[in-house]
């Protein structure tokens, strides 16, 4: 099983294809890099890079789309919808096999340093890879995006950045370099009409109104198909297992006299967390992915 | 995601190990050929070897460990406690990936009918593969074993080959070819030490006795941890899958007032199934191997 950690940067151009191809060539570029997909989103005007690649080349690759973006992305001829404060604006390391969240982190401060030392840009440290409290989240690190950070980091003492210069680039601005653990998105559709019965379950499980870590959780009302709807980000299975959060919605769901539809997985979901729900189901104490045939055969 | 067959050729020989070595490096050989596992048994004086490799390469490794065989084991010489007809004695082919079981058909008789052509080694198409209905259980084909079916191979019509000379390979014997569906070992253990229960819930769930398709099962005593097994192969998950498996043998335990103790997965179980399971645990519809993260990575 090879080492495998993913990248996911977000750069500031979602409209001019030929930027979007070239960056994602300067990333491809890197031997061992593997580019899984790129979305661009012209409303956003930004384009969203999935790419995998071990410990080192992830690293390399990180860096040259950071030098692509630099180099082909003025900031202050950028208008879109989504909040930016860089060229490359969010950069996030996540562990995926035979890697940890820790070494993600050191990753992230190596590319980061590399990044404000090489091209002149700042960067701040967010999320598992944040220096101060208050970076962890990410939107207090864009606040006020380019155009206002541009003012902020030259005097506020709080805005100053963990890596680089005290002043944004002129063109590519700043850049959020992070670590996180991989994102599943779960969503139960519950079998009533009644949007309080899912706002009040997504209250009762997420962790920031005191329900599960690292559980993220809304209520919407799914109209065409007459249910609600408790839509999820679990941002750690390895702290709060998918089938932890569905147990747990089931128990309040029928508490409320309510069933349950039907779950959806959103996306990718990582492969330890899916035979975690196996052995829940299974009853097996020691089930891990080391016994799925294909984790054999690819490693 | 790549094509992945998986073979894996059973070879009469499990004590010479500089042997087995060389059959090995004979299928290593083959460009794009992984071998996963080989496992000697002295007792058995037989090897079981676990190779990978798409849709073609798959064939020549076949074919190259067959060759070996038949250049380095010689049957009159060979004694072991597990019956054998060829020195090369089985060879079954299993889709993994990207392939279905009625394409391992045809990889087996492509394999069968040159190993015979070029070998002149009488081969029996088995299991899946079979052309005779009697032929799907393996040991129809192997009654006899070496010594017995060098002399009704010559005059019992029913012996006939489905490839190549109506006479034995004078060392190498002859080799049955075949195509089947991945195999899981599950085991569910209950809370009880009357083994009846065991036997009677296998009985109730196996194919055999009018249970689910593709079911084998057989209830035993676990003395050391006072509990009862039921023990199972599932032939076919996408026929019978596991959870359905472990649905039933529960409906049934309850009847007996019996608790369900533990599942357990012995050795390796494909990814697809661990996906259904997981997906009925999260009622999830539409679920595939395909949302699965490191399958993209790998892919």
């Amino acid at each position: 099983m090879p080492v495998t950690v993913e990248c996911v940067p977000n750069f500031s151009e979602g409209r001019r294809k030929e930027v979007v191809d070239r960056i994602v060539f300067s990333i491809r570029s890197v031997p061992g890099v593997k580019v899984l997909d790129v979305e661009m989103d012209p409303d956003h005007n930004r384009s969203v890079v999935t790419f995998v690649g071990n410990k080192e080349n992830v690293q390399e690759g990180a860096f040259r789309g950071a030098r692509a973006a630099r180099e082909l992305i003025d900031l202050n001829k950028h208008k879109g919808q989504h909040p930016r404060m860089g060229a490359l604006d969010v950069l996030p390391f996540v562990p995926i096999t035979g890697v940890t969240l820790t070494e993600c982190i050191e990753i992230a401060n190596k590319v980061g340093a590399r990044i404000a030392k090489e091209l002149k840009i700042p960067v701040y440290m967010y999320e598992a890879a944040a220096k101060k409290p208050d970076r962890k989240n990410l939107e207090n690190v864009r606040r006020g995006e380019f155009e206002g950070l541009r003012e902020a980091i030259l005097k506020d003492e709080s805005r100053f950045p963990d890596y680089g210069p005290r002043m944004v680039h002129p063109t590519a601005g700043a850049t959020a370099v992070g670590a996180r653990m991989p994102l599943i998105a779960f969503n139960v559709n519950l079998k009533s009409k009644d949007l309080a019965v899912a706002k009040d379950i997504a209250k009762k499980v997420r962790a920031s109104s005191g329900g599960m870590p690292n559980v993220k959780a809304l209520g919407f009302s799914l109209e065409n198909r007459s249910m609600v709807q408790v839509s999820m980000n679990l941002t750690d299975y390895t702290v709060t297992p998918v089938s932890k959060v569905f147990e747990a919605i089931q128990k309040e769901a029928e508490a409320r006299g309510v069933e349950i539809a039907e779950g959806e997985i959103i996306g990718l979901i990582p492969l330890d967390a899916v035979c975690d729900v196996a052995a829940r189901f299974l009853k097996i104490n020691s089930f891990g992915s080391n016994q799925v045939l294909e984790r054999r055969i690819w490693g």
